[in-house]
């Protein structure tokens, strides 16, 4: 199946009005609402993608965590006395890991149980409300259900079906600095397939493999930045594949990795 | 100093008309008539960002080479043989190489002279012209440079200083797919560093180094895409920060680094 045809012009549209997200808050509905509310910004084309940040999902979702109720382990005391981290924090991801993949100056990389691999598990103390000096937010336990789920509320509200990621903030190896990147995925295809396709001279290609869903993890990105209230983003005009994908097809399996 | 007001909308507007480039073409020139070419393109202000893909920076300047003069070496041609690969291109990558960071799967990580951690040091066959069975690129030598020199012929013709990206596509560890990311600028800051500033509840991050000329390249990426012959796009409306910058500040030295 060939990819969409490449629109020339692509557009970011950060949603207005969402308001603090609090446990047991109706996500969806409230991205839905604010899809009204933005101009322009309700999905239109085939090409809109609706980006939602983690941090929403979990609060919405209750996979947050209180520090003051955790107790650390000696090996996350001593890792956190060294380094100058929290220990409750430690333990907790060490307690959400599958497998510790590296934890040395100060940093701690594991496998996630969905098999994310990032630093400190994904788990995050800043942005996560007012007086909430001890909350920290875990990842969604299914963020690509946690995808499909906002994708089905606008789908029956609207008769509109949008694509939506879930997105996080990941560090990278080699590279200093975090970039956002597709944590979980509804109605599109994450990885855009083009070995066996010809390039634009005709020659096929043998290993271009485009990681679309955390290239438009990015491009919202760009608009949400961190400092402020914006956690949800329209992407509308990217060259990508819409589809019944999952975020696993983007997860590399131990045979693959040279870095395990 | 604060980041550039974040503002909540962004637009990627690819180039029109931009010929195949040849070795020796003036890539800066080409780039002005098609800012010039295309509708709003024109940077007018001061988020625009133009983003210039590796590939067309590479032929302009002649880093490429021709695999018929390539005389591989054993390794390269036990490598390639057992996995399926151009041995001449194994071997280019082996020359290129500062070091060898991994090799197995049929894949080369090295770290090239420019101190970037990539697949196949960054050699490219895909894209590089018609008739060019042989031919690949390499990296530019010096891509802040080229970035600045874009740069330089743009605010020269115009009085408007613009911000440039070279961009190029790089695999990462634990996730498939490939992401544009940047390999050199000019022009602004690619760590938009956050830390010691309040998130939006008052909180101080800790941790967040947004790594946004690599968002910006990957942003870019979604309108440009790998079949059409669209190599440069104007980012506008991004939240970063300008400034002299250099692509060397997202570079992991050594000792941080915990993949070594």
């Amino acid at each position: 199946m060939p990819s969409v045809a490449e629109p020339a012009h692509l557009e970011v549209i950060a949603l207005e009005g969402i308001p603090e997200i609090k446990p047991g808050d109706d996500l969806a509905e409230i991205v839905l609402d604010a899809l009204r509310a933005t101009p322009n910004a309700l999905p239109a084309r085939d090409d809109d993608v609706l980006v939602v940040t983690q941090k929403v999902v979990s609060k919405a979702e209750g996979a947050i965590a209180d520090l003051t109720t955790v107790e650390p382990r000696p090996e996350a005391v001593a890792f956190a006395k060294r380094w100058d981290r929290d220990a409750r924090q430690v333990e907790l991801v060490l307690r959400h890991a599958k497998r510790v993949v590296r934890m040395d100056n100060g940093v701690v990389i594991t496998e996630t149980a969905h098999g994310f691999v990032c630093a400190n598990g994904g788990i995050d103390a800043s942005n996560v409300g007012p007086d909430s000096g001890s909350i920290v937010t875990l990842l969604p336990a299914d963020p690509d259900a946690s995808a499909a789920r906002i994708r089905a509320v606008v789908r029956e509200a609207t008769g509109i079906d949008v694509p939506v990621i879930v997105s996080d903030s990941f560090g990278r190896p080699w590279r200093f600095g975090i970039v956002d990147v597709a944590i979980g995925v509804s109605g599109l295809v994450p990885l855009d397939d083009l070995r066996g396709t010809p390039d634009h001279d005709g020659r096929v290609m043998k290993s271009t493999v485009r990681a679309v869903a955390d290239e438009l993890a990015s491009a919202a990105e760009l608009t949400l930045g961190k400092h402020s209230a914006r956690p949800v983003a329209v992407v509308r005009g990217a060259a990508f594949r819409r589809g019944e994908g999952s975020i696993k097809e983007v997860l590399m399996p131990a045979s693959w990795d040279l870095f395990r």
